[in-house]
């Protein structure tokens, strides 16, 4: 059996796109983790995401699990390993499993590439990649920002307003001068040190520390494209027009994976889309 | 005062818009109606929002105004008439009020009722979007109201106490009844004529025409061309890119008014990057 679809990637562009299809009787395979997104589950606190107000990553995420239990929309708890091109359609390897789709849906979400030792444990526990969505958790705290683009400069003024005192530490030439709670750091931070479960701590290469109550990390994030040769991408994100399709016929992408802002209703909404794209196409092959 | 937004329009691209501007803390003006999307209220079941399994369109519309209501968000209920570039901002009026501003983000739907042949040349010449500001105009003389929601009911009997006679259009099932000088007609307008450079008639479906001094399109939105003029289009709809920018610097649209397709999601997912973008372009001001 062909399916019409492959979503691959269980946040909120994947749930996205399966309710979508769902809706409109199309046969697809989703793969991804059965607990839904990590990233989502680690959020304190979703302050902007119209109908579920200030939820946790977990209430959020419960939400998504019950909604598609209720469809019967089943996930296939593996990671996808390949995918070929086989035809006028494509053969996904997701572990011992093979399956054949005519289109796919890229529902990714960022790798984060970069982190710092200690980093992934602490996610949700003091580490946040998004200042819009934690900031808030931080007013007048003392919080460090390691920020990898001059074009991120705002979201760290952002924070600069909400925090007692932000440590920051640009990866980038020339950064602009912020307010008197701005400390500019010339040493790079090497580690995030946690106290009880939490961040309390970077440590500088110099080997001294500073003690924050969170960190921001703001980076160009870079996405595994690398699963599909061809497929082509932009500053580390898959390359998508605003119907988010690919170069690649058939191949389609929503959420992190196509760039920012990294939001939840972003990602929902591109999910949706991308959904009606790979509809329109499966409508084209016929 | 010069806010740093103005969000036209109530439905889910406008919500999502709100919701990411606040937890930025910009300061915005909210502008549509304070029942929020009647496109949503309207809908009988909506089956893939993430987040809001099976609901009702006011169901929806209801989680909305309580989200927006917890966080202290509110809307001005009235209808932006005209928009005018300013130095390096924009003045937006909307019934007898003025607002001043940086960015402007449409999320103004689709024009499901578009204007009729003849309108866009006679706007001032007889044609008014707002009965407070132009009623007076037409004391003692013959009008003509075409209404495409009840909500705008309240302005057709403010009208039909100053005109002679009205000729009411209704766009929608089951209207008021008026005073004795309001004629609800059955047949659709459907062309408006000049004579010396100014209205003097519409023609009917059933090819009749009757006279009238001035007509009032009570909207949901004012048809964007005669809005802001030199917005870009494209089949209809706002030319936006992916982060939502319109030719127009400070502009932005999210929405059904960018495109298809027409989805809850979708239109939230572009609320939030609209908002995003504002705030970029925002920063780049200072």
């Amino acid at each position: 059996m062909i399916y019409d679809t492959a979503i691959i990637g269980t946040g909120p562009a994947g749930v996205s796109a399966a309710l979508t299809l769902r809706a409109n009787d199309k046969k697809f395979i989703w793969i991804g983790s059965k607990t839904f997104s990590d990233k989502v589950g680690k959020a304190e606190r979703i302050a902007n995401y119209p109908g579920l107000p200030m939820v946790t990553g977990q209430e959020m995420n419960d939400v998504f699990r019950r909604q598609c239990e209720e469809l019967d929309i089943a996930i296939e708890d593996r990671m996808v390993t390949s995918i070929m091109k086989f035809g006028d359609h494509y053969a996904l390897t997701a572990g011992s499993e093979f399956y054949e789709t005519y289109t796919i849906i890229f529902a990714t979400g960022v790798a984060n590439v970069g982190t710092l030792p200690g980093e992934g444990e602490l996610v949700g526990k003091g580490v946040s990649y998004c200042a819009t969505c934690d900031g808030f958790l931080y007013k007048n705290k003392t919080i460090a920002v390691i920020c990898t683009a001059k074009r991120f400069e705002h979201e760290v003024e952002f924070l600069s307003g909400l925090a007692a005192k932000v440590y920051y530490f640009p990866l980038y030439k020339d950064p602009s001068r912020f307010g008197e709670n701005v400390e500019i750091m010339s040493e790079r931070a090497v580690k995030m040190n946690a106290e009880n479960g939490r961040l309390a701590s970077l440590t500088l290469k110099n080997g001294e520390a500073v003690s924050v109550n969170g960190v921001f990390c703001l980076r160009e994030s870079v996405s595994l494209a690398t699963l599909l040769p061809g497929l082509a991408t932009e500053q580390g994100h898959i390359a998508v027009d605003r119907a988010m399709v690919t170069n690649l016929p058939g191949v389609f992408a929503a959420g992190d994976c196509t760039g920012r802002p990294y939001q939840y209703v972003k990602a929902a909404g591109e999910g949706n889309v991308a959904a009606h794209s790979a509809i329109e196409y499966l409508a084209s092959l016929r």
